[in-house]
C-alpha cells in the first residue's frame, strides 16, 4: 500500500461508533429475488444453480428490476453499504431485441440506487457467447451484444447520469468463457481510455479453467494479461480457481471476494494468503444477495481462509478488514465523507474497548447494528430506519410473486 | 428419524412469523468476553488462540462468571435462542483448590440463565490432566479433578436445581485427550443410571487424533465405542477430523457442529454429508461465543460442506435445518412449547412466501429478526427488548474490563 495504513479505522462518538460507508463491489441487485428460492430439489452445483438464475432473469422488465434493486439496495443500506458496485448483465428484451430506450434495463438499476439514496457503479457487462464453440441458449439472449454496443451503452449511461455525482460507469466483460479475447482486448483499451473501472469474472469455476485451456492454451488470469486487462483499473471478481502462476500476476492488482455468496453456490476457496502475499488488493461484494451484509462478507475473508488452511489471522485484523471494506477505489471513485454510526450499546459489540473496536466491529458485529447512513452528505438511514423501506418492501414482494 | 418430518418448521401469523425455541447445544459462555481479543498478533492456530482463553479463564470467578454468562446468554435470547447446553468445566479455585461452595462457579452460570429467563443443560466437565504422559499446565488447574467428583457435583447441582423445570443436568468428559479410559466409562455407565446426557469434544483438532492413537492405539470415538459412550444420551461436538470407521460408528448418534466457532478458531470441516448418510443426528452450538446467532450457525452446517465438497444441498433444504436447530433431545428434555416470533416485515424476509418461508429463514435471515421470545409460558423478549439488557450490559463491560 502506497498511503500510510491508519491504526483504526472505527471510532467511538459517545452513544455511536463511527466509520465509512462500506463498499460492495460486486452485486447482481435481481438476484435478490431468488433469496430463500434455490435451496431445494436434491443435489446441485452451481451449473443447476444458475438454470434457476435464468428463469428468473428471463421474466424482468424495467419496472420489476427496478422494484427488486430497490429493495435489494435498500437491505444493503440497512447494513450499513453506501456505494456497490452492479454488474449488470440483463440488458434487452428476453429475444435478445434490444428496448426501444437500449439502456432501459440499466438506467432503471441506477434509479434504484438514487431513489435508495447511495453511490453506484455501473459496470456494464459484455456477454458474446456461451462459451467457446458453444450455441448461445436461449436463456442467455437477452445478456448478449458485441463490444461495440456495450461501450456504446456505457457512454450513454455516463451521459445521461452526468449531473449526479453518486453515479459512475465501468466495464465489465463477463468471463474469458463469454468474451473473446479480442474483446477483452477492445473493452480493457476504451476503459483505460476512459479511466473507467474494469471488472471481470475470474477463476469463478473450474470448467472456465477447462474451456480457456483448451481454446487458448494459457489460464484464464494468463490470458488477461496477454491481452493487456491487468492494469490498476482492473477488479478480478472471485479468483477462486486460480494456479500460482496467476496468483504472480494478481500482485497489486484488486480482487472481488463475495464469501457469502460463494459458499452459497458452492464454489471453492480461493488462496487468499498467496494473494496478500503479492500484495493483491482486496474488496468484497454482495454478489446474489442470499445475505446483505457487509461486515458479515468481511470477516468470512478470514475465516474461509482459516477452515481452508487450518491456521489463523491470515489478515491482520479486523482494522485491515474494515480498510479494505471501505475503500471505493476499486468502483472507479476516491474515498468519499459517506460514512456509517453502529449502536455502541448494541449487545454484539459489548466488552470492546478503543483498542479492540475494529475487531470486534469487523468479527463479531453485523450489519444490524447501524443506526445512520450518510451519502453525500444526505441521510439514507436515519435511526436504523430507512424513510420508504415498508413501499420498497411491497413493491418487491408483488415483484417476486409474479416472476417467481 | 422415527418421527415423522413435518412440511414446514416456520408459520406466518398475521405480521409474525412462529417458530419453535432456538437450542444452542454447546456453549463456553464466559469465553464471550474474549470476542474481539483473540484477532490479531500474527499467524496462529487453535493452541494458541487456546493460551489467551486460558489466560482469560484464570481469571474469574463466581461474580465475573455470572456477569460474563448472563449477557452471554440475553445475547442468545435476543436472537431466539430458548435452551443453552453449557460445557462447564472452570470448576474450581485457580491453583485447583475448590471453592467452599465446591459447585460455585456452575451454580453461577446457571443463575446466569435463568435470570435471562432461558433453559440450560449443565454439562459438568471431567477434565483430568493434560494429555496422556504430559502434566498438568498452570492454566488448566482449576478445570481439573477426578470422575467421582464431577459425578457428585453434577449430582449436587441437580439437587440444588430440583424444583426448577428450566434446569437439567449432564455429564461432560472434556476429550479423550484430558480423560483416562477408565473415567470415560465411569462417566457414560453414571449418565445411564441417571438418564442424563454426556456430551465429548470428539475429533476437534488433529493433535487429539494422533495422542489416542498413541495411547489407546485406536482413533478417538473407535475408543468411545470400545468404552461403551455411544449410547442415544452421547453428543459427539465438533467430529471435525474423522474417519470413515469412526463415521459409522456415528451412525444414530447426536453431532453438535459449531461453524462459527469452528471457522474462527481455525479447525477443519466435518464430513456432513456422511454423517448425515449414516443417519446421523445433528445439533449446533455457540461454542466460543464468536457470534452468537442460531440462524448463522445451522445454515453454516451446509454452506460450509458446500465449500468442502463444491456441490449444493447436502442438508435437504431449510425446514431439515431448522428442525435440528430447535430440537432440545441432545440436552436431554423433550420438545416444549417454547417459541419465538420473527418480523413477517423485516427486509431479509422479503419475498418469501409460505413455501420458501423455511428456506428463507435459515439461509436468509438472521436472529436480528426476532421480536419475541418465550419460555415456559413466560416472556423473555419483548418487541425484540430483553427488559435487563442495558444492566447487563454494563455489568459485562465492567467484568471484562477487570479481566482483560
Amino acid at each position: 500500500m502506497a498511503e500510510p495504513e491508519p491504526d483504526r479505522v472505527a471510532t467511538r462518538v459517545g452513544e455511536h461508533i463511527v466509520l465509512p460507508g462500506m463498499v460492495s463491489a460486486h452485486s447482481h441487485a435481481f438476484q435478490r429475488g431468488l433469496r430463500g428460492r434455490t435451496q431445494r430439489g436434491g443435489r446441485g452445483t452451481f451449473w443447476s444453480w444458475r438454470g434457476l438464475m435464468y428463469r428468473f432473469a428471463n421474466g424482468i422488465d424495467p419496472d420489476s428490476i427496478y422494484a427488486l434493486s430497490r429493495h435489494a439496495y435498500a437491505e444493503l443500506a440497512l447494513h450499513g453499504v453506501t456505494h456497490v458496485g452492479e454488474f449488470h448483465y440483463v440488458h434487452h428484451q428476453p429475444d435478445g431485441t434490444p428496448y426501444a430506450d437500449r439502456i432501459a434495463m440499466a438506467d432503471a438499476v441506477i434509479r434504484a440506487a438514487r431513489d435508495v439514496g447511495i453511490r453506484i457503479t455501473l459496470l456494464r457487462v459484455l456477454y458474446e457467447r456461451a462459451g467457446w464453440g458453444r450455441a448461445i441458449e436461449d436463456g442467455q439472449r437477452r445478456f448478449c451484444d458485441g463490444a461495440d454496443d456495450a461501450i456504446r451503452d456505457a457512454d450513454a449511461l455516463e451521459s445521461r447520469w452526468a449531473d449526479d455525482a453518486c453515479v459512475n460507469v465501468g466495464l465489465a466483460p463477463h468471463s474469458v468463457r463469454a468474451v473473446s479475447a479480442d474483446s477483452l482486448k477492445a473493452l480493457a483499451r476504451e476503459a483505460s481510455r476512459r479511466e473507467w473501472p474494469l471488472h471481470i469474472h475470474v477463476g469463478e469455476q473450474r470448467r472456465e479453467v477447462q474451456e480457456c485451456l483448451a481454446e487458448h492454451g494459457c489460464r484464464p488470469v494468463e490470458l488477461l494479461a496477454e491481452q493487456g486487462v491487468l492494469s490498476e483499473r482492473f477488479v478480478g471478481v472471485h479468483a477462486t480457481h486460480l494456479s500460482p502462476s496467476e496468483i504472480s500476476l494478481l500482485a497489486e492488482r484488486w480482487v472481488c471476494v463475495c464469501r457469502t455468496t460463494e459458499r452459497d453456490l458452492g464454489d471453492g476457496s480461493p488462496d487468499l494468503a498467496a494473494l496478500r502475499a503479492r500484495s493483491a488488493r482486496f474488496c468484497v461484494g454482495v454478489d446474489s444477495h442470499a445475505r446483505s451484509d457487509p461486515f458479515e462478507e468481511l470477516r468470512a475473508l478470514e475465516l474461509d481462509e482459516r477452515v481452508r488452511t487450518e491456521a489463523r489471522n491470515a489478515f491482520a485484523n479486523g482494522t485491515e478488514l474494515l480498510r479494505w471494506g471501505s475503500d471505493p477505489t476499486p468502483l472507479g471513485t476516491a474515498r468519499s465523507t459517506d460514512a456509517i454510526e453502529l449502536d455502541a450499546h448494541d449487545p454484539t459489540l459489548a466488552g470492546s474497548d478503543d483498542d479492540t473496536l475494529d475487531d470486534a466491529i469487523a468479527f463479531g458485529a453485523g450489519g444490524r447494528t447501524v443506526r445512520q447512513v450518510v451519502v453525500d452528505g444526505k441521510p439514507v438511514v436515519d435511526g436504523g430506519v430507512l424513510p420508504d423501506r415498508d413501499a420498497i418492501r411491497v413493491a418487491f414482494d408483488h415483484a417476486v410473486r409474479e416472476l417467481a
